[in-house]
């Protein structure tokens, strides 16, 4: 495991040019190179030290360079290979594992002012667009068209495609409509060398070689800056939408019967839920009268035409796993029912600092994994009001806190949690990405083996090591 | 360009064990550890030395090793590692790309009698399975429970998973339901050296680290032996089928038929082209009147809840884009007219040696991409019949010859056909992989800058080279 350290003493070693600083002459050559794209205000420096996880470097990087052009993105790669610079991609920061962090002696590569759509092909259900633009800004453009790109992550109006592709991001859809993976058919990656290389097709088929594309999507700016993307459309589904809420006792009553309409072949567009302690604060954030005590809820939206069919048929599902269930068809009433849920972040964020986690569970395991949950909050003295995408099995449970650093027994809890989820059958992390908060849980769940082979592959794209260092396959 | 030929050269120089010829060593160290799974009978080399793309290799190989277990699996790539012999992973043997064909000096590693079915959970959708279950035998067994994977190459009742996942197969359904890589969570792999990793997730969603996941899939052996997989799994579909044939005039006049029907936003679940020559063979085969001189078939079904609403909406647009439609929502109707596009295969081989080709178009491109076809018949003097998964812009042209040796006129002419495709936004294989027949058009497509790195990602894997060497990133 002592391998794992390697990184950051090589970087120290490699500085060029002499006896000069490497992060003065990396500077002067951007400088030379892009003008005025290359920002070292305070603001920007100090903004670029952190994303939304609360997590901030222990500094400002060298510069953020605003790229415009692809060819900005290939000449700020050629001068930080020359000048074995590392570089961290940036899209709009709102990741929730400090995978966008940048800190002393990096470069910072924004990519939120290439935002262009440069086509959509209604006729191919495709789009061709730049990294920057924001997800919920490419959608208003598609339903134009009448179009639209499925990955729906929570922060969809603040985040952009390029760091949706980055995280492999997931949503509340994903269940029914599937996460980035399944949405993206090709990207244009530049290398850390200044490359530019064109992976995937615009065919919706292609087994040509191996699918870089997909190993791009969800590698956390370790592999190459991801300039363009073409993207696989759906139409906007017809028909009406039917929402329904159900109340239920506890929280594992809640969870066995969001498995109950998994395991009943019903598939709606969204399953949400929340615990006791979430739909509480939820409540009070928006001065809703409190529910009962103890109470958690599943909050659930079928679409498409056998919409009104599927929510009869969850309603008597949760009816007989014991659910106080509602059910309306009024577009305006389900998106009241779905505010609950969507208050979820700032109803958090009011009780403190917050870490978000996120890991998934095989579907069925969900009430198991809610006990295990309980029992960490018994352990530890803490709690944890829990969210869950109930359609796919994935859980943000929330660690609240005071200040800013992230008290060592949440970190122990976390450390609990990860264990708990990894033992019955699932994984880490669901949609949020390893970043550096997790980095050093990754190899416990991959093995030591896969974790070693993915850092090879790694250094195949990056022989340097100069692509986000210190994040995903860094030791703790 | 050059050094695309290094591996064949430097698999000679690494003969091991002094003078001894080293598949003799090999061969002996196999037989030692396996005893009678080691298969040297003359039929069973014989066999083991072509796929169903009528390619041959120059010889037979060493030896099929019918593995059991995973640890069979593990014995045999341990023995192929110190004896530096090369290995070419078999299933069915029914690929179309010569990727499972075997020569003189390779040992087979045969994974068709690692068949079991591990694990079904209609709970969570799930299956984990061993590699050698046929696609059919699997879909009869997951019948039981109402569930269903997804991807039904036409080879289905023939095939293994094991070959669907090496080459990422697709099929008729796949525009509506997706390809193999759409419905597979995680495999296990034992890489060259013999070591057994499990990549991928038992939940739906996951982004721990780089999806090798995907990359595997569609890999053609080159990576490593599948020995699992856990797939993702729909319920069957419930409702009716409604199925449509629509007559045109021309090929052109269906391609663009079946674009306006992507373009309208309908989905089909099939929706597959039979240019003249194809319908004209597969009506011939049945023993059914010729169809009208030059006339093409577009043959289209619908399902679920609104699979009658949506044949309304196709058999509009097809009969504005002229054409003369049928629509039946009979099974047993709809089954016969669909039995005329399931003869094709047999309807080409009826009439001699077939080349199945298989590029991929943008959808929007079909009618450009017959267009060619007819441009290439007429250079080259030759006649192309040409099916289409029009839902998917793939099509399958066929070459028809005399005797074993694929003419050099065909290969010029296909030659042509890829360039066309990827001229028009497509690719040279979408869904039956590169293997060796396609190996020499690869760099083409992907670019040098690509192919090398792809190439580098499979030494990560397979530092020796001998994993399917000469097959998918060999030269010419």
């Amino acid at each position: 495991m002592g391998g794992r350290r390697v990184r950051g003493g090589r970087r120290r070693s490699r500085a060029v040019r002499g006896s000069e600083k490497p992060e003065v002459s990396a500077l002067a050559a951007l400088r030379d190179a892009l003008g005025d794209i290359v920002d070292v205000s305070d603001e920007t420096l100090e903004s670029a030290r952190a994303d939304r996880s609360g997590h901030r470097s222990p500094g400002r990087p060298i510069a953020v360079v605003h790229a415009r052009t692809v060819d900005d993105v290939q000449q700020t790669m050629r001068i930080a290979t020359a000048t074995r610079t590392p570089v961290v991609v940036r899209g709009a920061g709102t990741g929730l594992a400090g995978a966008a962090n940048a800190g002393p002696g990096e470069i910072v590569l924004s990519t939120v002012r290439l935002n262009r759509v440069l086509e959509v092909r209604p006729d191919d259900l495709l789009a061709v667009v730049e990294p920057g633009i924001l997800n919920a800004d490419l959608n208003a453009r598609l339903a134009e068209h009448g179009l639209w790109w499925a990955p729906d992550p929570a922060s969809r109006d603040i985040s952009t495609v390029g760091g949706n592709i980055a995280t492999g991001a997931g949503g509340l859809l994903c269940a029914k409509y599937g996460v980035v993976r399944d949405a993206v058919l090709g990207v244009d990656l530049v290398l850390a060398d200044g490359r530019l290389l064109h992976l995937g097709h615009r065919s919706v088929k292609g087994v040509t070689g191996l699918d870089l594309t997909s190993l791009v999507i969800g590698s956390e700016g370790t592999l190459g800056v991801v300039v363009g993307a073409t993207l696989k459309l759906r139409r906007i589904t017809s028909g009406d939408t039917c929402t329904l809420t159900a109340l239920f006792p506890t929280v594992r009553a809640a969870a066995v019967g969001s498995a109950a309409i998994t395991a009943s072949g019903v598939q709606p567009a969204i399953m949400e839920l929340m615990d006791a302690a979430a739909l509480t604060a939820a409540h009070d954030l928006l001065d809703l009268p409190a529910p009962p005590v103890g109470a958690s809820q599943l909050t659930i939206q079928t679409d498409g035409p056998a919409a009104a069919a599927e929510a009869e048929s969850i309603a008597v599902t949760l009816r007989a796993a014991g659910g106080d269930v509602i059910v309306t068809t009024d577009r305006a009433e389900g998106e009241r029912l779905l505010a609950i849920r969507r208050a979820m972040h700032p109803a958090m964020a009011a009780l403190g600092t917050t870490l978000i986690e996120d890991i998934a569970v095989p579907r069925s395991a969900l009430p198991e994994m809610f006990d295990e949950i309980a029992r960490i909050e018994q352990i530890y003295g803490l709690a944890i009001p829990t969210v869950a995408h109930a359609g796919d099995g994935n859980l943000h449970p929330n660690f609240i806190f005071d200040g800013d650093e992230v008290p060592a027994v949440v970190w122990d809890a976390a450390d609990e949690l990860f264990r708990a989820a990894v033992r019955l059958g699932g994984t880490l992390t669901g949609e949020h990405g390893i970043g550096m908060l997790k980095s050093r849980w990754l190899a416990d769940e991959l093995g030591d083996d896969q974790w070693e082979l993915q850092r090879q592959i790694k250094r195949v794209f990056d022989p340097l090591g100069i692509l986000n260092p210190g994040k995903v396959f860094a030791d703790a």
